[in-house]
């Protein structure tokens, strides 16, 4: 037996295939996972494996190591986000979203530092040793909402668009103002004194963090753009570029003390376009695929250790500072969304509503970002006191709040999701109305978002897609695109139905019909017109016809895909040609 | 700048992309890789930033390390090569095989290294420090054909599917054999002295390496197949366990100093037909695609590295050693197979002809696993003088032996792999002789391998389907199977081409239409016939009828897929239409 040899790899197997069946154990009972979110009980089996392990060994089961956290499990959560992040409405409520990672994130962090800092100077809690600046460090890595958390509770409640990404867009944009606090203050704590140019450094900083971070990422997504122009002969290592672009830029931005969340994020939204009109579908299926199936494990073997860490002895129990510190996140963070939104709701037509506002402020989870953090601060004699504090307030919102919000969700009938994807027709309609709008902010001489994402797409169009996309003469528009997307999708489910239309001749021959039917001329003229036209005109009316056959199709009274041969329809449609045929004979 | 923070991803990140990116280089010109195999392009690769990183460093580059290479590097190339087998070739020339893999590399081993121990016998050469013990164990690890290597060529080559199986699957299965006596004579060399138990104990060895490895293969492939049934809820974790479980299926025989190669193979061969059957079709495209995206890496990433390590001061140079080397590889290698196969021949009908002997002589290239083994040696005054015949031995073959092999089918006219796949008539008829094999089989009393496979068969539904399996109640034939991935794929590229049927009406009313021409009560009674049949039946019927119908349009004159609206044909019908419209108006 030659157990050292395949240790490593081994072991990390055998953790990933736990995780794996895990998963599996909690979907063979339905019930289960429709009360209690999977995050929570992914915790819960860590706790039990954590205690296993302590009572064997007698001693603390190995913490999460921040390192494997923040360098190979996080970064596929974020990708996978950045990539499926519903651009539209994120770009929509970025204004909002923004305000409530800086400013709301700057608010908790200083609201919470401030008043433990108060409760420290209370005589009867013993806890006068912990300074100003111990208390907004552990504001800065406290206050964070996390998106692993968040990400893990809001796809299970399925609220409306709109909620869902003010929450989810905050917990994410907020990694460049952690970031920022967490060095500054952890920094502030080693050195001797404070002078304010420090301090005005550190408000620079927000904006290195952040836009360097935008800028990393973008340039790595353009690259990985660029470069899967040129896969056409070897479709089989494209999704590896998505994948190497993107953790390059998360690496590169971790390296220059960037946000590397932002980095990764910004490659992630902005190759997506352009690499799908790349790369062929089965390259796409795969990306999507496996970039869930990645971020899905991520996300399981974070919550499990997240459980097995929490047990040991790293804990210091102080009951007033923890009950004040899970306090004070609840109303600083309730205080801020309130006061933030109040000041959104003054310059925006389509306002948030109170029950909304109660969700954002209920929904502000912490996670495994927080106790990464917590591990990472240097050695002084207070931090098993914040280990616990941190741990608590994880435990207390990933478990009270993240299983009571859904039933809150149900009981305030908090708008859902729909459940439908947008139709063609809307699809054509919020088109028109972005383009009337942003005629009307042009004339008005107002530029607002319709003013700038025009102007984005004439860039796109004009400069972009000519560099990036492969068939850059052809590029075709979205709405064409999800027609095809609906007929593979068609297609596919007519083959599986076994009802597949026999042979080509159907649609040219059912199009000619339609044709001759309003006049015998065409027939004889179509002939013509097609050796006069030129081919792309051809194939433009092509697409044309073929879209408003199947809108008609879709429409229309004979709209009954998945019926059996001997239904009382396609009967009657073969009496009718047994009559013509009769007849003929 | 942090960069000791992200080394290790960075620079891992780094290479593939390197490699990757290496591959696209070589496609965008399209000639290259027409006349010079990839792998010795990348091995040039390798050879140019070995000899960069020597120049600028002054010291040999970094070798590959051994431990990379067999942990992490082979096995996703294996895993690709059991899981793609084609199955029904390697089982029916799996007698053969063996003889080749095990016979064969005995032979191999024993010829080269008893030959050059008589070379250092010649007191010119200056070679009489090296024991027959040393000459032999440098004879196992030289003897031994490479999968990787023989794959790279191969693949590109397209000889027909006989050759290639008998060459490839001896290089995957001697592994067992390489392994055995590799270590038997490492263990030797260290041995003061060699007991004749010894000797025996090494040949029960190959037995228990090699039957040890199916085994533990079989056994992860099937509770792999197992755990899969229960993954209907979370779809998108199932190619994880097709990766985890072989992956686990390899290092746990390693662990047990089995053949893992041999493990990995029957494991993915184990699973590959319920996995298939029980995780979805997205899943499997992803598992697909990933397995051959992974294996594609790998691959480069092994040729650049064998170029790297090549360059450097490893090497001791003596003409002699390192020629008689590479000839007695090539000697001992054609003999064996002429005495091999003329004893195949005898108990062949379909026999290996001498073109075909040529190609498998011809084809035993050597690669990476020799190069690892070689670096794996204990330390001893001559081992630079093996790597540098190893090294030699290995830019030979893949470099002569490699670029010439395709010139030479070319020149043989050696019989080449058929095209297309076989239709479902081919299908059919060589399933009905597999039945009629079996039954001749059993009344002659002879069990010959279609009497096994019959009975494996029988086994396989009885017993296997059913744990293995989730709809074990109805496991569809393969050709059923085969008949809905035709019809997939038809329909896919029917919506792609903007020519998709329209409605559901058209299969039945062909399908009426088909069978009131014959007569016209059929329509009448169809109804009353569907009231009274139940669906089994019904459902068993419609296959039939599609199939049927499939194979008509397949090979009826109406097959031209592709044809546009306004082709020839497609008008014609419209016409006729027409016509008979204008009849009955």
């Amino acid at each position: 037996l030659d157990y050292q040899h395949v240790q490593v790899p081994f072991e990390i197997t055998l953790w990933i295939m736990l995780a794996s069946l895990a998963k599996i154990g909690f979907h063979l009972y339905n019930k289960l996972p429709s009360v209690v979110p999977e995050s929570c009980l992914l915790i819960f089996v860590g706790l039990i494996m954590g205690g296993i392990i302590y009572g064997l060994n007698d001693r603390s089961p190995p913490v999460m190591d921040s390192d494997i956290f923040f360098l190979y499990l996080l970064p596929p959560i974020v990708l996978d986000a950045g990539y499926f992040m519903p651009s539209r409405p994120f770009f929509e409520n970025i204004g909002t979203i923004l305000l409530y990672a800086v400013v709301g994130t700057i608010w908790n962090v200083f609201g919470i530092g401030f008043s433990l800092y108060g409760i420290c100077q209370v005589k009867a809690f013993r806890l006068q040793d912990v300074s100003l600046l111990h208390n907004l460090l552990f504001g800065s890595l406290i206050a964070a909402v996390d998106p692993v958390a968040v990400l893990a509770v809001f796809e299970e409640i399925h609220v409306n668009e709109k909620l869902h990404i003010l929450v989810f867009g905050e917990s994410l944009l907020n990694d460049a103002v952690t970031v920022v606090l967490y060095k500054l203050f952890r920094s502030f704590c080693e050195m001797p004194t404070i002078k304010s140019m420090d301090v005005f450094a550190g408000v620079g900083k927000f904006f290195v963090v952040g836009l360097g971070g935008v800028l990393v990422g973008l340039s790595f997504g353009f690259t990985a753009a660029f470069t899967t122009r040129f896969t056409k002969d070897i479709r089989v290592i494209e999704p590896l570029f998505v994948f190497l672009y993107s953790y390059l830029s998360y690496l590169t931005a971790e390296m220059f003390h960037l946000s590397g969340i932002v980095a990764i994020i910004s490659c992630a939204m902005g190759m997506k376009r352009y690499v799908e009109a790349n790369i062929s579908l089965k390259s796409h299926t795969t990306v999507k695929y496996f970039m869930k199936m990645w971020s899905s494990v991520s996300d399981t073997l974070i919550f499990i250790f997240l459980g097995v860490s929490t047990i040991g002895e790293n804990h210091e129990w102080n009951w007033p500072y923890i009950c004040f510190t899970v306090i004070f996140c609840l109303i600083w963070r309730a205080l801020g969304v309130l006061v933030l939104t109040f000041f959104v709701n003054r310059f925006h037509v389509n306002t948030i509503t109170s029950k909304d506002q109660f969700i954002i402020a209920y929904g502000g989870l912490r996670g495994a970002i927080c106790f990464s953090l917590v591990f990472l601060l240097p050695d002084f004699h207070r931090k098993k006191l914040f280990i616990a504090a941190t741990t608590v307030v994880i435990l207390f919102t990933v478990f009270i709040q993240g299983m009571t919000i859904r039933p809150l969700v149900d009981l305030l009938a908090v708008k859902r999701k729909r459940e439908s994807a947008p139709t063609v027709g809307e699809q054509i309609h919020i088109r028109f109305l972005d383009h009337l709008l942003a005629g009307i902010e042009d004339i008005s001489g107002h530029w607002g978002q319709y003013y700038w994402k025009d102007k984005l797409e004439y860039f796109n169009s004009k400069y972009l897609q000519k560099i990036l996309l492969r068939e850059y003469d052809q590029p075709k528009s979205s709405i064409v695109l999800l027609y095809e997307k609906l007929e593979r999708k068609h297609a596919i489910e007519l083959a599986q139905a076994g009802q597949l239309g026999h042979g080509p001749a159907h649609p040219s021959f059912l199009c000619s019909a339609f044709l001759c039917s309003s006049s015998d001329r065409t027939v004889r003229t179509d002939q013509k017109l097609e050796d006069t036209l030129n081919p792309d005109v051809l194939d433009n009316m092509q697409e044309i016809l073929a879209r408003n056959l199947y809108r008609i199709r879709r429409t229309g009274p004979a709209y009954n895909r998945h019926t059996l041969p001997g239904d009382s329809e396609p009967t009657e449609q073969a009496k009718e040609i047994l009559i013509l045929r009769h007849k003929n004979l």
